[in-house]
């Protein structure tokens, strides 16, 4: 089968049932919730997407395992190409679905897992490569959504796993036999969690020997006995749950903690099991890969800020008779906004051009400028943000609600005062506005820009250790006259 | 009595029955709905700490034109000493409500009104400033709530009001008679008008002969007939209408459109009417008291955001054995967001200290100096928001409900898993979480923080206009050893 | 005599006769140095305007030591008024000099030592105080000129002046007898020191009981025996040496270095000599009041930044028969300028307002607001410059010399091929972008505007040490609902 | 040949006898002049790097026209490859000579304009096109430097070329016959137009049928009759003119104006003569290509100032026992260069991969992402040099000189008292300010990076018209549930 339609999708999901609770009630049914679905039909539309004849150059390839036609989401980066056709999938699909579709933590996971399974059974003579190709080759075939475990929940920031008060801070193994592992721990901000037919646990850290039953990789399924999803809180709950003055009318976006209750998986399903030493780099080579993928992602959701922020200009009754802005001050804000939206595409591209080949054969992103462009996404992504408040005007900040309009007596005074250009009808200047204020009030998108794929000081460190300083100084002691003494 | 209790405002509130509507639904006893009485405390905690001992000293003043001690925020700025006062009072209380208590409106509006009557008086014989003055004495003896009703719907940005396809774009007379005047139109984003006995309405914005009809400033009680206030939708009312992760536990804003359907207006409450020149004075007037008054509350808020970032770290281990913060970019980080606090602050005391006296004997802040205040709060004070949720970590974007913490099953695993520090309860850790949420997302708050007082653009040419390049260039020319000609 | 006329000044000049090198060579008449005048001419500027009816305001006040008129640049900071006024005169020098005029450095030394001096007498019984008052009494009665020597050269910035290699990195006492002590040691930018009539010795940072030979303050003639002066060689000298090209054509800067080998100096002007804990809060002081001051001048250098941008753009053409500048960005950028400068300014004004009373009488400025101002001047105000280089054009980076135009050849030639708007003339456009270049390119000013009264990183942690961030968690907690334990 | 030595370079200028005036004098030798050998010597070191193996892989590569190795400098661009190559061999040249080397202007000019005569060609049947690669042939046969004349004097910047007063402030043609034409005008910021054989003028912007005799390119040797270079004066001729305090000790920059007195061209070097429709597009690819060069020479001067922070800091004493610095904020400062150089490069990257083949076989750059790129370099990267000033210290502003170090009284105890990090030479310390100094002081450097190849607002500009507004749109529209009508 290897690309499954959209339907297709609904229909497996049917099939699982995960554990979920979502503000303090058990849910059957999760994938249908108001909270959950509007992820759902963003991931659904990723498989839409592939069934486009624009949408498949970006989203369909050829399985370097196989060489069938597979999803893109996953197969391993085996070329600098691929590293570029990522970002502009990602970039692609956001720009449609407005924020996001979750598939891109599965596919950054595998490459990452799978670099240094390779090496691990090159030292070791462990067989985690071989299994771990069955595996992708599974997802491969049946076209599943992966979704990555990564990020603990941590407890006290100053102390190592084996450190911990609790020792459950960080996900561990607590017992092992012939069959497999238990597992026990909680894994936080898992984006979309419940729209994965899979997830895969990574290392959040670089372990130590005394950290040893820390160090586990492994997958499983959403439902997996044990897997308790509860959904974390955003901003805009009373929207989804009344189905009302959405924004974005289709899609949006949780992140569940994941709690595992003393988790069986079976040894076929285990990546990692001790090898303390190559938890730090796999995840370095995930948050490289993941702060790559949010240059393509944010890029284009970048250009429904701008979009948006223009569409507002427009309502608003500032273009000319062609159609164009006409106020200077504005058209300045819109390539400021440019500025920072491709410089975090650019970057994300540069980083597929220089990056390098592992001896898995699989390709690793140029760190200084993946995470360069995750700085800018970091910090100047919310300039972007507060610039489109900015053009749009105070309106953002409290409109009367769909149910308002509605209304017999109020209904008709709002459309009459809310009314902005002439030729553009109230209702659609007011889903602008709505847009608008998902855009930047959602606070799990928003949260992501900053602490998704590690936090900024995460970025900042990774630049520095990765820049080679030692040899800018030697450019600079040559010129300055400075006869090196070693 | 001139000096309310809580109580006595509460109870104040009863007498008053307005026409309210809230999303979708007509409200009666409006005051102690869910939506609306976290505003109203915060209101009434403003009279709450003028009968503190520390509070008087910033709330309490004496009436110019009674000698009783009133209400600072129904006194008229007739000293620089006010403005600095003002400046600290308004700071005073945000530290303790964390955001709008909304009677700062009302002040300025009074001050900025009455600069203008008196100029109007003095050049076309009528009666407005005395008219006026037994208005605020009214307001001062019985210590009464104003709010101000500056920003016009507006309609089509590129046209005058005379010009717009509809002419209720902008309020306006559409009748007089010898009792008084009936008034048509709508005025948006009403910052608590329903906490308040009083509205103002002041002109939007400069007018032309054509426009002499919407030349008008009047006063109405916020019940008046044909007055009508609906609810902007903000970003966290699930949170307010189920009582539960409020994160301000006591306090929020909202801010209504409020419909004037043919109101009538008495003439002893009518300040302004035909006289067009004085609109565009008495608007920049209000704008440039309400930017000063900003310097001072939003400064409080960025107190209360330091301290949020400051205790989150603490929570999330990251505090030496003295309590003091040993992460050096967290420090940096809060060194920077004092930056910008403190110069929104200073600017607005520099402002005050720069005033000037006009005829009436009230003083105008530094037009420069309050709009360079308002530019820091317009840009910068959202990466101090930023930096807070920097600081914090990424739990801001989703933390699971209290009705998850209530659960049986998974509350104690909550419990569990989202403990920090390990001398902290989880409980107060995810109180500080849910409070830095309500600071980053309320979008009442946050979006008047660029469109509060004007717009940035208005700002910045307000500063232009009002700072003299023709003698910056001659200081240039001068020292460049350029003889002027003229 | 008490106030001195700018031909007063110039005479008690030739009474010094200081040991100074100048790029290479040991100068005589130092005061007509090419390299040394131009910063003469600044101070003699000062006591020009002293006389002059509108300088007079900022300049002259009353001694609160004799009750004549003296100089403000004399006089202790007696009054937060005293601190607004400083800080409006430093502004009004400033926009007539273009730059630096160095007396301030000496004005904020005494209020600086001389709150400390009497906390010492007041503990140790000294007799330091009145010792001192009676040096400043010597000031205010010849209305000399005082420069302060805070920085020292400080060696391996890790240890402390007591664990250097060679103990002579921090000023030190070597020896001392019944006539007074002997000093050795360097301080370096010190900026006009041969401008001066006397200097002021200041520790350069906090000390410890094992560095008490380092805790030493006193005057010195500016050509006592032992000190040598060694100019510290700008960017610019060219011109000045050549007397062509010089932008501010009448004003400079310079900062030498001042050796000092083994001078003696009397006991009647040594103000500190071994009482180490109070170098700490000397420093301290006048890094405070020192950041104030700039708050005043670098504000006045904006002004002539901004003055100088807006008439390059108005050479270039692009003003409107009114003589505004009609191109929206430029406009923008202008707006933008004044923003930074006048937070500078704005902030303060508001340090002076929320000054305190030392026990001495001496007003010490709020820290905070201090430090903020110069916060923004390292590291806004060189965007501010760099907006001034952007509205002038590339021309700032390459215009021909004087001597170009002066040839017969190609002189005729470049008054046509410069030639900008038709009513101007070549020179005086070209006399523009030279100010421009001297305003940009001007190291020591430049690096002032980053390290003057201390580096960026000293300004952060006072903000940080002085703002009380405890109070602020308690805000935050509050709000949040968390009962405070303790 | 194809390709010459640095030894054949310096060779070839002594064939040329250029009019050249410098600070108001005609120089003969000009390629010996203090102000011009240190700018000759970065284009010799370009000889020099390509006969080096590393560097040879940079700067040689393929003739597209004859097969033969040529150097980069004088090929087109044929594939995203070459402009990736192009932006990898600026930066490497950029590390080694820390500052400009001239030849890309060139390079960028025979690209840009060889689209257009293509099209030129096809449309209006002329022959352009041959004879530019007899042109360039010729240039890849000698391994000639060209540099590209572009930029206009302007005069009044609010008319047209036709407009002027003057009819000579655009370059134009002012007579033609059978064996060629003449043309008078004047080209400003020509840098290093001295060092090169040739030259090229291309139109400086897009002109009307009216501005016919401006639409002219053509090339020229820089010796030709009637050319006259008039250098350029810019912050730091002391220093070479006296040949010490240099700090690049062996490279820097000039950029002369170039008038052309009446200077005659044949008709086999002119390469369009009044077809103006493709003015436009000449100097917009070549503006695009120019700021796509300056995202690797600008990140190459990247590495150095940040490798000259970092050796500044550690010269200072702020390095562990390892060798790596120690100081927090002095790594973060180190990140944040780090996070704008590597932008400005990331993007340029991204700019070749996304580049577009138009019918002349020649590859354009993407705009949005080269504008982008100068737009960082434009604004961000004055703030990397005030970092690296800020890391530094302020003894950038005023080191003694070396003259001061030479001198037998003060040398000694300059040594003695500006000595830092105990295992580092007084002399070495001296260098590295000096170097900084250079990078951060040197005009024609520094405004380049705000002006060169066109100001920011023209980026904006670029940036905002190739993005495709209308498609961002349309995303918004569709995600908020917008029907478009049209």
């Amino acid at each position: 089968m290897a690309l499954k339609t959209a339907k297709q999708y609904y229909k497996s999901l049917e099939g699982l049932h995960p554990v979920a609770y979502i503000l303090g009630e058990k849910v059957e049914n999760v994938h249908e919730h108001p909270l959950i679905k509007h992820m759902t039909a963003a991931v659904a539309r990723t498989f839409d997407l592939a069934q486009d004849p624009e949408g498949r150059q970006h989203l369909v390839t050829k399985s370097d395992l196989t060489g069938e036609d597979v999803s893109r989401f996953v197969k391993f980066y085996t070329s600098p190409d691929d590293l570029i056709a990522k970002v502009r999938m990602l970039k692609f699909l956001a720009q449609r679905i407005g924020g996001c579709y979750m598939r891109c933590t599965g596919m950054d996971a595998i490459s990452s897992v799978g670099i240094e399974l390779y090496n691990c059974d090159q030292k070791h003579g462990t067989k985690y490569w071989p299994r771990f190709l069955d595996f992708v080759k599974i997802l491969q075939k049946d076209d599943l959504v992966l979704f990555s475990g990564v990020t603990d929940v941590k407890g006290d920031r100053a102390l190592r796993p084996s450190q911990q008060k609790d020792p459950d801070m960080y996900l561990r193994v607590i017992s092992k036999d012939n069959k497999g592992i238990v597992v026990r721990g909680a894994k936080i901000h898992q984006t979309g969690s419940l729209c994965a037919h899979w997830g895969m646990v990574v290392p959040t850290r670089e372990m130590r020997e005394s950290d040893k039953d820390y160090a586990v990789a492994f997958a499983f399924p959403t439902d997996a006995e044990g897997v308790v999803h509860v959904y974390g809180r955003g901003t805009l709950e009373a929207r989804a749950m009344e189905e009302c003055d959405l924004g974005n009318v289709e899609f949006s976006k949780f992140a569940p903690m994941v709690i595992f209750k003393d988790v069986f998986v079976p040894w076929d399903k285990v990546f990692l099991c001790g090898e303390y030493e190559y938890c730090g780099d796999m995840v370095r080579n995930f948050g490289n890969y993941h702060r790559h993928s949010h240059g393509g992602c944010k890029c284009g959701v970048g250009d429904v800020l701008i979009g948006a922020a223009a569409t507002a200009a427009e309502y608003n009754g500032l273009v000319d008779n062609k159609g164009s802005i006409n106020v200077s001050h504005i058209n300045n804000k819109l390539a400021e906004m440019l500025k920072v939206t491709e410089a975090i595409y650019g970057c994300s591209i540069a980083a597929s051009v220089e990056s390098t080949r592992t001896p898995s054969g699989i390709y690793n992103v140029d760190p200084v400028l993946s995470n360069t462009s995750k700085l800018y996404e970091g910090k100047e992504l919310a300039e972007v943000i507060r610039m489109m408040i900015e053009i749009a005007g105070g309106m953002v900040a409290d409109v009367p609600s769909d149910k308002d309009f509605a209304h017999p007596e109020i209904g008709p005074l709002l459309k009459k005062y809310l009314k902005g250009a002439d030729s553009v009808s109230t209702e659609d200047r007011v889903r602008i506005f709505r847009l608008i204020e998902k855009l930047a009030f959602e606070s799990r998108d928003i949260v992501s820009n900053i602490h998704g794929a590690g936090s900024p000081e995460t970025h900042r460190m990774t630049v520095l250790r990765n820049a080679n300083i030692e040899e800018k100084k030697k450019y600079a002691k040559k010129l300055a006259g400075i006869k090196e003494t070693k």
